[in-house]
């Protein structure tokens, strides 16, 4: 017997996109790799439910190992690094006895995802296999009913926290842009777009395909601040932002 | 009888993502509608096979009204206006007698899809929902085995057939860079990253997701022209562009 034989064949790490909310927008992947999971990881905040789990959570094998990943919220932008080491030492261990470990996404787990801390610690260690789901991006022009971007368009897609100069710089520079993590921004930004006269050339969209959805034309809004999953769409052009069918009455 | 009861009550347009190849990347929503369908459309080449069609022909119910909608593949920039226009009123006269018509679109339908033409005709005029699809941008990302954007980077998505002075000033402006369109300005773009000192930086992916699929380091292509179904992803950073474990070895 060869030592290569005895050695167990490490398990496989899944990034598996669970696209924008509603559970009916997973890839048939996304559902055959979940339903069929022994072993299931996922980010959980440290105060409350994890948002990727509850969109898969009626695909999950009850009697899946689960493995959350509890990172504290508090910290806007840098995830605690030793969460993740720690997480990555625990999938490590399960990898290495020859499970599969599926971890979960929202949107895509290559886009803004916090899979990226996971793959960087795992990735060069493990087989590996990321399975790409719907991002918020096209996921909240869909539900604006406006097209993103259409033949020779530049697209920008601009984190909300970047300062004010920047983002008007790129706002100038581009056809499409979208701009993520609006959160507490959102007034700030609101002051800028019309600033730049384009308040009503764009839409704003929270917690896109959820029940608790909300999506109306940003001049319309009349809150200070948003929740964590919205995202603000800008749609140049010559004429204003079209009010789509569904905001006409 | 009153006459508004005596009225059909219009079919939902649909615009339904398929996501980039593999069947398996449609979601579920869009698999509900497609085996579901009585009336499905679908551009077309006008010399071969229907990529939209080819991803779903295996959900399709055998006995569907298929509207294949024939676009020249000549122009590559605009579509033939009129194409588009009688399409949109075969759909119509579909629509008006209450049923539903179901559009295949590659992608999403609203990230550089032709859909679009579709819309801008009907939209206003019939309910329409947009299912929204796994994009090829993410899709390529991860059959390179690399986040594409992570923390608070800025994305740009350039279009190929763009001016070299202008695909220059993006590349050198963001993060995070997607290049569509690649096809027949392959070696043009090429030398421009060459030039830029980012060629060790940048994947190449054709045909993402499909089993004709082709996924390398672009130093490493040797060829001039790409087919229409292939992108380049730029990672800037410290590290020239790191291989991933499938091209290591
Ligand atoms: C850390 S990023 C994760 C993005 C995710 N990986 C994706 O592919 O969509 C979080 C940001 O995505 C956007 N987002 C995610 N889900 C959303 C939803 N359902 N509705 C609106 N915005 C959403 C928001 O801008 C939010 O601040
Ligand atoms: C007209 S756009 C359609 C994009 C599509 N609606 C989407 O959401 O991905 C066509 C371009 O998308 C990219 N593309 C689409 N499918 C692809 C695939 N499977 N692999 C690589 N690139 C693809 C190529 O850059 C191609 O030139």
């Amino acid at each position: 017997m060869e030592f290569r034989e005895a050695m167990t064949k490490p398990g496989m790490l899944y990034g598996v996109g669970l696209g924008p909310g509603d559970p009916e927008l997973l890839t048939l992947k996304a559902h055959r790799l979940i339903s069929k999971a022994r072993v299931i990881a996922y980010p959980a905040p440290d105060d409350g439910e994890s948002f990727a789990r509850a969109i898969a959570a009626e695909f999950i094998p009850e009697n899946a190992l689960e493995i959350p990943i509890v990172v504290p919220m508090r910290v806007e932008r840098f995830p605690a690094k030793s969460v993740y080491d720690k997480a990555a030492e625990d999938i490590a261990h399960v990898l290495r006895e020859g499970e599969d470990v599926v971890t979960l996404c929202e949107g895509d787990p290559f886009f803004y995802g916090s899979f990226m801390y996971l793959f960087e610690r795992l990735g060069g260690r493990f087989p590996c296999e990321i399975v790409p789901g719907v991002t918020s991006l096209t996921a909240c022009a869909s539900r604006l009913q406006r097209p993103l971007t259409s033949r020779n368009d530049v697209l920008t897609v601009i984190p909300g926290p970047l300062p004010d100069d920047e983002i008007r710089r790129r706002i100038e520079d581009a056809q499409a842009i979208a701009i993520m993590k609006v959160g507490r921004h959102l007034s700030r930004l609101k002051s800028l777009l019309a600033d730049m006269g384009l308040l009503s050339h764009a839409g704003y969209v929270e917690r896109a395909t959820l029940p608790s959805e909300n999506v109306v034309p940003l001049a319309r809004l009349e809150v200070d601040a948003a929740p964590y999953f919205s995202m603000i769409l800008i749609y140049k052009g010559d004429e204003a932002w079209m009010l789509p069918p569904q905001f006409s009455s």
